[in-house]
């Protein structure tokens, strides 16, 4: 089968300034994130993401899942879990895409390039009729965040502008194809989302997620440049169609402005 | 003519460990700069620096003074200037070596990286039967230092690990001869000198310089991991002959021990 080249990159391209929402496959069950899916598809952003910093089993436990919510709607879904030594980043046939997180910052290694390589290997030696695209993520961690250090090593950034300079000097130069910035118990700053898109190449993809709760959160970053604003425990909740008809509406009310 | 490749940096890494002096020509009267250079090579390094933040006419004033100095000794001469838009460092035939500063984290592009393809490319088209070799440098400065600013957009390092992981990964990637840490007002701490020696490949040769006044100095920055730590001011003055039989009488104390 033919691949397209780079189609997901293309489509996310084309898309800019959507909110984005990600689902955890160890805490959703996979009726209520087809309905999710379903429904977010109405925010008009061409993807959902599916990750967890957790995982286990994933090749016996997410097969299933993805086959169904990849049947959900027309939602690329890209897949957002953090390489493990030796694996790379979890893949499947099921998903559309591969977030390869480089965790430029990270006080191992591994997680800087060497995961990315690994995770390629795989998809490159993969039997399945029909591979996920690779696409090269440059990871940022912003505040404490125990659980990423763990993971991936991750340090936070801080505001300094030498430092977000060398950061973005590396983005530039090893040519990612998207830059995700993340606050777990806080929220990425508008000024540093302001700072990566001034200084990042205009075709690069900037991510922000962390702490988004309402549509005027999307609008502010949008507005400081962010091109996807991500959400996720913002829809774990009972009420979470209401929630997700304040964004939708929201978002039709900022568009017809 | 045939051109050793890389000679310069070869010698570099085989005489690491050597207090190196900067003479500034628009400050230094010729006389007095044969004798500093006849007189240093006691010292045990393999190179003379010549250089200045400020030049003027530099190539109808530099040419005699940088010929003079040539035949003074043995030293190689290294050119040591802040390349200028539209030209590069400047040149001379009578030199040896180019520092071609990139100033990794300047404000302003043109001196990160464009600079060092002006002065090849100047290089590459020089008439003079011997041409310097160019040496590939990432420049950095600590504390407060309008003038470097003013001239190459350099800021201060902060001793940020996360900050200098950051240049220290740049520095690998780009695989840069020599590293050059600088402190105009104040010194280089002996921590950011150890953390870029653990952090660069151990062929980069890390010069440290600014407020170098004694052997003991010399030593504590060559404990940290510096190749070459360069001292200018403390042989701007009369009694620069003492000075220097201190330094040299020291650095014998110390390979003696």
């Amino acid at each position: 089968m033919l691949k397209e080249q780079h189609s997901i990159i293309q489509l996310l391209r084309e898309h800019r300034g959507k909110a984005v929402h990600v689902i955890d496959p160890y805490k959703v069950p996979v009726a209520d994130a087809v309905e999710k899916a379903r429904a977010v598809a109405s925010l008009g952003s061409p993807i959902l993401l599916v990750g967890s910093t957790d995982y286990t089993a994933f090749d016996d436990q997410m097969a299933l899942y993805l086959a169904e919510l990849q049947q959900a709607s027309d939602l690329k879904l890209l897949l957002h879990f953090p390489p493990r030594k030796g694996h790379g980043a979890p893949i499947s046939e099921f998903a559309d895409g591969i977030l390869g997180h480089c965790v430029l910052n990270s006080v191992d290694e591994y997680f800087v390039h060497q995961s990315l390589v690994e995770t390629q290997h795989r998809l490159n030696n993969s039997q399945a009729d029909r591979v996920p695209e690779l696409l090269p993520v440059a990871a940022f961690t912003v505040g404490p965040d125990a659980k990423t250090f763990k993971a991936v090593g991750s340090q936070s950034i801080t505001d300094s502008p030498t430092e977000l300079s060398c950061y973005t000097r590396l983005i530039k130069e090893r040519e990612f194809d998207i830059v995700y910035i993340y606050s777990r118990h806080g929220q990425v700053s508008l000024e540093v989302c302001e700072f990566f898109r001034a200084n990042i190449y205009p075709e690069q993809i900037l991510f922000v997620s962390g702490g988004v709760r309402s549509q005027e959160q999307v609008s502010r970053y949008l507005e400081a440049g962010a091109d996807y604003v991500v959400f996720g425990t913002a829809l774990e909740t009972e009420d979470w169609k209401s929630t997700l008809t304040r964004f939708t509406n929201e978002a039709l009310a900022v568009k017809s402005r």
